[in-house]
């Protein structure tokens, strides 16, 4: 039975998965990239950048399970653009044309677009369905493979409140962002269903693993 | 110079110091004992109840240095009783006549009463001043010792507002309260005053220490 997954989510220690702020020049608001810098000190994350080198060590070892057999992403509106970008017809997202998800993406968006067919095997559909059904979507066009929940906080949650997640990986980054969009907001007692493991990093971060029951 | 520290702060990965409905029967809450259970599975907190026996690990290692060097604690009036123990005159707080402070502990609350003499050497002293007033009463009870600041959460983050807090132990257990008061709130950036470290252990439990630097 394939699974839902979600990977690399990094929160600060007070629970905020993206900051205040939003835009195009400041993708994670006022959180500038201190919430993923833990990623881009991997292999993983100079790989992504088109750099060699990289640690190799337990954060890397979690960073890359992000793309073991997946065949489908889900992710909102708020991960494909900065606030307003359904109004830009020419804005296909941050990632150029050749997009690091190599899968078929169904983006969460009230404003319906047809589908961007990129290059590597990034195809975008844009979808106005509930959590569930853009699951079914997904499910169908990953196959035998895992569906990724990609973010951000608001879609993750989102899935988490419907039930929807099998595995979830939260890298806790100390820091403190005071503001922002919340993960964990109205999930109270979510881990009766799932055994979670935490383990520290010598980078700073925990990473926090919840598996379902 | 002396410090001021707090230590076995325990949260819930979303962040609650308490849980909601704190009661007689139910010093925190809706958070039952979840919170504490990493503590009471440690030697330290086998002594506490009487007990012998319990874990030695990195649990205990960060459990048992509440007790060094402390001169006098600062409590917030959540901590001493429930809600309402100003209104009876027999409250002497929840740890019977002989408490495990042992130092002059200063309660703070809008409503003073004589201090309370207790065994083994704990005296109750009860203070309707700000936090920074609070901290020269228990610095001077304290001599050449430590204060520890012993919680509950609003007080902890008052003291860490005002830029009190030399050394910061924070215990988060992996659970979603949900609801409850927070510890975090209000508090963004502050990890720029201080060194943060985090330790996961076996128990499930991720130890952070802040040190200011």
């Amino acid at each position: 039975m394939p699974h839902v997954r979600v990977h690399n989510f990094s929160i600060s220690l007070d629970g905020y998965g993206t900051g205040e702020g939003m835009s195009f020049d400041a993708p994670f608001g006022h959180a500038g990239h201190r919430l993923h810098e833990w990623m881009f000190a991997t292999r993983f994350g100079h790989t992504l950048l088109g750099n060699s080198g990289g640690s190799n060590g337990v954060d890397q070892a979690f960073a890359e399970r992000t793309e073991l057999g997946i065949g489908a992403e889900i992710m909102g509106s708020g991960k494909f653009g900065p606030p307003g970008w359904q109004n830009d017809d020419t804005w296909r997202g941050w990632w150029g044309p050749n997009p690091p998800f190599h899968t078929p993406v169904f983006v969460m968006t009230h404003h319906p677009f047809p589908s961007m067919e990129m290059e590597g095997g990034t195809v975008f559909h844009f979808v106005d369905e509930s959590p569930r059904t853009a699951l079914e979507l997904a499910q169908k066009a990953a196959g035998t493979l895992d569906v990724r929940v990609g973010g951000g906080p608001t879609t993750v949650r989102a899935f988490l409140e419907a039930d929807l997640i099998d595995v979830l990986h939260v890298v806790q980054v100390p820091i403190l962002l005071g503001r922002g969009t919340r993960l964990w907001d109205g999930l109270g007692g979510i881990e009766d269903r799932f055994n979670v493991e935490a383990v520290s990093s010598p980078s700073g971060v925990t990473h926090l693993t919840f598996t379902r029951q």
